[in-house]
């Protein structure tokens, strides 16, 4: 991407707008240069040391709006630097991956003093956002103008004017060419292929590349699933010992290609860096509040809560909540098991089987928007419950959001199932319900997240580009009309809502597999097209989201193989309710149930044994990474030889 | 202690001896000087650059024997490096743990440069340990005198010199002194009190101070369990609630105090300094062979085995024999139901009742036999396998050998007690057959274990000392015959005897607790004088064992927490069964089972979230190792920004 904006190119040759910063409209001139110069300033003084320009200079403020958005840049050492202090892990000349430093700079792979390609664009994006976030307050006990927004020594400056609204956003900026390259390798095309994983890690960081990886992974290995099960649906086999075949085929598989992914992944992020990359000290997350105090840990003065009290708001408040909203949630699936009921008698005592028939379909309909209603609402209650808990760290926030989330949803969406499966043990029903489920939810999901987004940002698109080309301003306006489109797209919130689909169809899946076989096929349909769906969501829809490094799908895994377990527990249940294994046992239900518990009970067991067994990492990185361990303690060995202390001599001769 | 043997005083004022190495008797004189001047040698010059001396001078060889034992000690200075090179953790004087560096020494508490106490001996020892076993191999084909004992670059010299009998051993010397002192707070009273386990821990190491921690932790936890217990025996009660209550508490508090435990062995080894103590590169095991090659991970040349064919070794024949061998074991287990039923049969209708009732034991006495040989044999052929498939490192040794004994030593012990519970369904003769197991296995113990080898070593030390007086030499012999007493006493083979007794003592508590509820009880009695007898096995009977830096209990951990799951299963099995529940549901047995699966289900999720929401660190460790984390990363921020970097400055101004 060449800058052309003529505004810029006046004033500094070199600069590459990196990331954009939104002030809120009315900022005061002095806040706006105190910002400036703190971005600007050396490190030494407190600054970021990075490089900041307004989109749209002074004299240009009459024809052009928007002078409140500003480019920030960096010159190439300073991106260095950066790469050193956040930790980034490169490739070096022996194909070992090491953490990059400046002063060993000469020794890793692409780079040399005159190729600005060495650190990928992503990449930089994240050092300017990690350097920003880092602008600490010195002396200052407000900002300047604001004197209710207070800082004390060591405070995000950043942190603060977000929260105080004075900075409205900020996000990275799109590389026009770069995004063409990869939705030609991506989703343009309309045969299968494997998607550009190293790519899509290059352009949007590794967080999204592992979603789109376990995606096209998880796609892959439900197709022997789908293949498998296809024949019971073509020839309606009925027996229960392929049943019995299917199920626990199922059962081991899904542990373990839960197992291999967790080396596929290691293999891939050993090859990003992240495996290697030491986690930064992580900062209190924005909203968090507190007394002014010293915190242990680095000895700073900043705000406190006391863990004992999160404790007893979580304990004593989210956790009976969430107890009660479980609780709810099951008394309208009863509401609905009543009307459904009803309707059906009215229907059989009608005289108008006409207009009753229509009747049948009203209970469901209304469930599932209840259901809908009921997810978003308790999503906002979660949120608002999480946040009000106070955790001080980003990481707690979202494994709490997550796991109260999970919970809700997985009974939302299941326990109507499980009352079918369990308490009513109509396994008709069960299959059609579990089909309707699983085929409306997959096709409302991609209409609502990706098609209907998708169209207004079009049609918004069309209307700044009209817009922009009225101005007929003499300046190259490429990079202006860039910025404000980019600045109006959605932000996307994280893959939370993409794995939480993925987690809800391996549950219909799993946990009915034996009742309904061709789950799996459906789910391989629908996730080709999802791959597809994602990316165009990821490339047209939203503004470019900041890259986070990140080793592993962190809480899902944990998420999954906890799905995986239930599954078990389920299917067997399932094989023992059904009439053909009970017919084997017409006397004896005792021991039917006897039988069935001791499998499950096996199947657990080798379960956890196969989880075992299979190491989390391929030997060839065990390798790698046990090299990298040696050559260190080497290192601190060579030197300790090396060097002859003093005393040392004088104490030999003792 | 001082050393008083004139040989030593004449040589070396500031010779401590540390460690004992002993040669065979027959070792040439080249060898003696090749090895003497490598342990002595420099640094630089391929040497350990350590202290040793002959324990006897050329001329007094004619009045005292033993010529093949030397003495290997360190100066101060040099223990200090190596202290650094081995990565040792100690308290700096803010009270935080870090690894101690020769140059920062001046910040580590208790540190003055005339202090000898700064490291403990046991430490002093480890490292000589340690600086032997990397006495490496440079140009050398060969050892001198030997030229069918081949070296190669790198290849450890002592493990060579052991593996071909040169060196027949190699121990650390007791500090009589420190070892009363210890005593005297360790098991020499009568009452009740908690042990010194920091001073264990100095004295043997944090392997050995860990087994008695978890010893004395494991005996109090077991308390609740007695007291709950004791009513049970006392008023003969028989409701099956009241044993619901009992077992349910028991699984619960089973699984707590095993995750406690965790969190107590944090803070302790936080404090000994072995929980931020990094993990040395893992030198191939002494026994380990294979064909020259060039190791991945440290590019040097050393013996290379497959892991593919370790991997069919494994699983096509140590699997298959392991699996023999439980057949077989459960095979002799019928064979001895069957002569105790045939016992019981001529006993019923013999007509000399006093001669056949003796005939009655003779079964249980003959299996109690079989099963101890069983053990041995199998341990035998256990050992002889995992040596065979021939792993690289001691850990992964230890842990197929532990893993292989686990698995027989469980169903050896306990497969008569599941069959007389879940086949024979004879409550009263499981009760009988618990108590007569878990008595006689655990005097048959501690007989077997110290006070017969005690015995034995008074027996031998006062022969020593009598051959010793009897020398009437005019050198002080103090030195002298402690060492000739040191020698000739057994070996501590490591802890694993001793855990897996307590994990057998675990089972029998907690697999059949609801049946015998007396268990916790004796379990609590045994350990109270286990805990004097094993401190009298490591004090008296044994040499002093080298200190093994360990942070937590490692693969026992895994062991005592799958037991605790097994016994979930048995005790819900048993309510289950039990006559009492059987009268509630007279009509449906299906709606028992059903029932007591599901409480069985919830009881593991229960579990499963305990173990997960009890943090494994407690939050002021979890603290302290965040600030040493955050230290590090500050560290680095602080150079780079003292630092200007060529070309930095200058990047600026582009």
């Amino acid at each position: 991407m060449r800058v052309t904006l003529s505004a810029l190119d006046t004033s500094e040759t070199f600069f590459k707008p990196l990331v954009v910063l939104e002030l809120a409209r009315d900022v005061k001139e002095e806040t706006r240069k105190w910002l400036e110069k703190k971005i600007n300033d050396k490190k030494k003084n407190g600054g970021a040391q990075l490089l900041i320009r307004p989109l749209v200079e002074k004299c240009e403020e009459q024809t052009l709006e928007s002078q409140n958005l500003y480019l920030v840049g960096a010159s190439t050492v300073r991106l260095l630097l950066g790469a050193e202090s956040v930790g980034l892990v490169k490739e070096c000349n022996d194909n070992a991956m090491r953490a990059f430093t400046y002063e060993t700079r000469q020794n890793f792979k692409g780079f040399s003093d005159d190729n600005d390609d060495f650190l990928t664009m992503a990449e930089c994006q994240f050092i300017v956002k990690h350097e920003l976030e880092n602008l600490r307050a010195r002396d200052e006990k407000m900002i300047p103008g604001y004197p209710q927004a207070k800082l004390y020594p060591g405070k995000s400056i950043l942190r603060r004017l977000l929260t105080y609204g004075l900075v409205t956003q900020i996000f990275p900026l799109h590389d026009s060419e770069a995004l063409k390259k990869l939705e030609s390798t991506w989703y343009n095309r309309f045969k299968l292929k494997y998607q550009p994983l190293d790519g899509i890690r290059t352009y949007f960081g590794e967080t999204i590349a592992l979603y789109f990886g376990f995606l096209e992974y998880f796609t892959f290995a439900l197709i022997p699933m789908a293949l498998i099960g296809l024949p019971y649906y073509v020839f309606d086999w009925e027996d229960y010992d392929k049943y019995v075949i299917f199920a626990s085929f199922n059962l081991i598989w899904s542990t373990v290609i839960l197992e291999v992914w967790k080396r596929g992944c290691a293999l891939m992020t050993y090859r990003w860096g992240t495996l290697l990359m030491k986690r930064q000290f992580e900062e209190p997350r924005p909203g968090f509040h507190g007394v002014l105090g010293i915190n242990p840990i680095t000895g700073r003065e900043e705000p406190l809560y006391s863990s004992f009290k999160r404790q007893l708001r979580i304990y004593l408040v989210s956790l009976p909540f969430v107890c009660l909203c479980l609780y709810f949630s099951l008394y309208v699936m009863t509401i609905y098991f009543d009307l459904e009921a009803w309707a059906q008698d009215v229907h059989r005592e009608s005289h108008f089987p006409e207009l009753t028939n229509v009747l049948l379909f009203v209970p469901s309909i209304v469930y599932a928007v209840v259901i809908e209603v009921m997810n978003r609402l308790y999503r906002f209650a979660a949120e608002f419950l999480t946040s009000w808990e106070n955790h001080r760290l980003e990481s707690a926030y979202q494994n709490h959001l997550v796991l109260k989330v999970l919970v809700f949803n997985f009974l939302n969406c299941f326990a109507s199932l499980f009352y079918i499966a369990f308490v009513m043990k109509d396994m008709k029903l069960l299959r059609q319900s579990l089909a309707t489920l699983l085929i409306t939810s997959q096709i409302l999901n991609q209409i609502v997240e990706t098609f209907l987004p998708y169209w207004l940002q079009r049609k918004h698109g069309l209307r700044v580009k009209k817009k922009v080309q009225a101005l007929k301003a003499d300046v190259d306006v490429t990079l202006y009309e860039q910025i404000i489109l980019e600045k109006e797209k959605g932000t996307y919130l994280g893959t939370f809502d993409d794995y939480l689909e993925l987690f809800l169809q391996f549950g219909y899946v799993s946990l009915f597999s034996c009742v309904y076989p061709l789950a799996a096929a459906f789910a391989v349909l629908n996730n080709l097209s999802e791959i597809n769906s994602d990316a165009l969501k990821m490339c047209k829809v939203f503004k470019r989201p900041f890259a986070e490094p990140s080793s592993s799908i962190g809480v899902w895994q944990l998420a999954f193989e906890t799905m995986s377990v239930i599954s078990v527990v389920t299917n067997c249940a399932l094989i023992g309710m059904s009439p053909q294994l009970n017919a084997v046992f017409p006397d004896s239900k005792t021991d039917l149930i006897l039988i069935v518990v001791a499998a499950e009970h096996a199947l657990l067991a080798l379960k956890f044994v196969l989880a075992f067994v299979i190491p989390d990492k391929p030997r060839e990185i065990q390798v790698k990474l046990a090299k990298l361990e040696f050559e260190s303690v080497e290192a601190l060995k060579q030197q300790e030889e090396n060097s002859d202390p003093e005393g040392y001599t004088q104490g030999e001769n003792e």
